[in-house]
């Protein structure tokens, strides 16, 4: 008999996030006598444990389908919320509203963490006698998910289009910064990704001939700010100009940094950002050319931008949400679901599934070799492998009275059944 | 016989500069009796006082029709050199210059300060004996040019493409915001437009029926940080999250200010931001959610998009390009070609002129019946006024290779007749 569903989303979002859960809702349709009704924990795992399950079965196919072109997580929610070992209740709690809810089945769209936690609600659930097929699906910008070989995931879901944001901001900034020039000699651009510098990385899509006067400081290149203000500088009395793309968590040296109570650098929500603190290195030691530096951070604009998402991006999104189902349909637990490249000259991939375990306890890192020798830029090799992420078209985001026209689900939720909970994590 | 042209553009850009010269340039090809060669300043009036003429008649038509698809100012750059009065040995230098390749029309592409030396040039050239025709064409984002009955213009060019960048970033901070509150409940995005709120009033255009948690910050509300931190925390009390935009003059109060050697504050080049200072003080003082404000400078890719420029915006550009060399052609000399709305239901305009001197003489101030009472939003009468300008549909910026294709000039310059020239205000 068919049994329900709950899907999960965890962490940040992407401008493809949605496009995964469009792939398990319409797929799961195609498996009437496999599944049930397809709930969604309304902002993530927090939703799950709260009994807050929206239920996506009731909603009209076109807002389904819409989720096409709707970007980060407005629709069902996400959060950051985290499933510790020691957090016990909580995962007595998930397992009490699966049962509840008659739920067979449970997707998880998130990073390597979630498939973590995906592994362990999968490995509880059949400690306790729970039918439960636990299936990963992977998103997120950083394309940290899995391996360093690339044997577990080519790419993740997410990267081409924040990656083709950051090409099609880079070509911008040329226009603006090569226009600009006699007042604003230096335009610095804050990227997202900590610790991995594959989205500032994708800044060298823009220019891929090297004809801009474009400087990329990934976190893992370890640059001093001394050597930065070096290369900006010879840059100016080169060319007269200079684009700097800079990781958020890029160390800018001597300058001072500010760190949480826990000691952990802060980022969006800090004081200052890397960005300006590079911007305020370059002016406070001054330019060798008339002008200033100026800098900007778009922040949440390059996972949020439906106009940027990449349609290659888009659609393996959907068809590793898609797999995700049949992989479930199957009745196999334990896996995510996973892009795997084929080797030769077309691009081309495969939708395939690797063990959730492996992924838990994998990491990944920005290949050695793919960072150039002078340390601010990448290589060709790089090039070869980001390019077809991003696609060669525009996605057909919907307008309506000028407006994008995205998702709006009605707010139709499972009735509770449960007694209320507060989670572990936000308790006094 | 005919004359030659010359073209300049000045401040900063916009998503439609390049309309607006595309304007110029075809259109003076419909006149061959009356326009020769038609040079632009290379790097607006800094390049006309070095001499340094681009030839634009040598270019390809294809890469002059691009031109309505590149942003910002690279193809012929801009600056931000100013004619000051008591700089006489510069405007005698453009006379020169003026003599010296035979130019008998000068149309300068700019904002307020713009048309009053464009006046002044063309006063200059008449005291000279120097039969010369010069028009202005408005360009600004801010929607600053003219005066606030919009009896001389109705609408800068430039403005409806960045309202339309803030619309549809407005809407995907609703689906970022939305997704994301549990841990980032404040997303706090800084707007251009210094002294005058039309782009950050904008905003609004995303959400005309007020359903979105959305706060405006212009610099004329003149609300203080005090009640900038109630406003904010009043609607995460109830709505649980809120989106603040803020304008980048916004004065946020006591928590100190950062000003240049001449008492002016700093904007994009300066140690910190208004949005960075909004967010610091949220969290400094403590949210009634859980989580933490975060921050984003989007900063010129406002000015940059292609992407977000608007269809009627670039249309309109175009056409008071063309009007301008209307204008020229007729003989007449000291206008500005501008935009007037026809009254009545339909959206309509008129592309005519207004003598530069008006201009040059003119304030424009954000009316103060389309601030809400509240000071933290704006009148439906804005958005009627506003709706208009942002089109219906996304512009077909062409990508080849997946990048977007914007227009290359080739290198060719006008031959220089004349000595070196150091700009005076570039003397030491």
């Amino acid at each position: 008999m068919a049994k329900n569903v709950i899907v999960a989303q965890s962490g940040g979002p992407s401008p493809v996030i949605n496009s995964s859960l469009r792939g398990i809702i319409e797929a799961a349709r195609a498996f009437p006598g496999t599944f049930g009704t397809v709930y969604a924990g309304w902002h993530g795992i927090e939703g799950v444990l709260k009994e807050e399950l929206l239920d996506l079965s009731a909603q009209d196919a076109d807002e389904v389908a819409l989720l096409r072109y709707t970007p980060a997580a407005g629709s069902i929610g996400t959060c950051r919320y985290k499933l510790k070992d020691k957090q016990t209740e909580d995962f007595d709690r998930v397992i009490e509203i699966m049962k509840a809810h008659d739920i067979g089945y449970f997707f998880y769209i998130g990073g390597n963490d979630s498939m973590d936690t995906c592994n362990k609600v999968s490995k509880l659930a059949q400690e306790r006698g729970l039918d439960l097929v636990a299936v990963g699906v992977p998103k997120t910008i950083d394309n940290d998910v899995g391996d360093s070989e690339f044997k577990l995931i080519d790419h993740t879901p997410g990267y081409g289009s924040v990656a083709r944001y950051w090409m099609a901001m880079v070509q911008n900034a040329n226009e603006e910064n090569g226009g600009s020039s006699p007042a604003d000699p230096v335009l610095v651009m804050q990227a997202m990704g900590r610790k991995i510098g594959y989205i500032p990385a994708a800044a060298r899509l823009a220019d891929p001939n090297r004809e801009m006067p474009l400087q990329i400081y990934m976190t893992e290149s370890k640059v001093s700010a001394e050597q930065l203000l070096d290369n900006v500088n010879e840059q100016l009395k080169r060319d007269g100009r200079c684009i700097v793309v800079v990781s958020e968590g890029f160390e800018v040296g001597d300058i001072g940094e500010r760190k949480d109570s826990f000691g952990h650098t802060q980022f969006s929500a800090a004081k200052i950002t890397a960005g300006q603190k590079v911007v305020n290195l370059l002016n406070d030691n001054g330019l060798p050319v008339g002008g200033a530096a100026r800098g900007q951070v778009p922040g949440t604009d390059q996972r949020m931008a439906s106009i940027y998402a990449s349609i290659v991006d888009l659609d393996e999104a959907y068809k590793v949400g898609q797999k995700a189902v049949e992989i479930a349909a199957s009745g196999e637990n334990g896996w995510m679901a996973t892009i795997l490249r084929r080797p030769g000259f077309i691009y081309n991939v495969d939708f395939d599934k690797v063990p959730l375990e492996q992924v838990a306890n994998s990491e990944r890192m920005f290949p050695d070799t793919w960072l150039s020798p002078n340390k601010i830029d990448v290589t060709d090799e790089f090039l070869a492998y980001a390019q077809p992420l991003i696609g060669e078209d525009w996605p057909s985001v919907p307008l309506v009275h000028g407006r994008q026209r995205y998702t709006r689900f009605k707010s139709i939720f499972a009735e509770k059944k449960l007694p209320a909970y507060l989670p572990q994590a936000a308790r006094k």
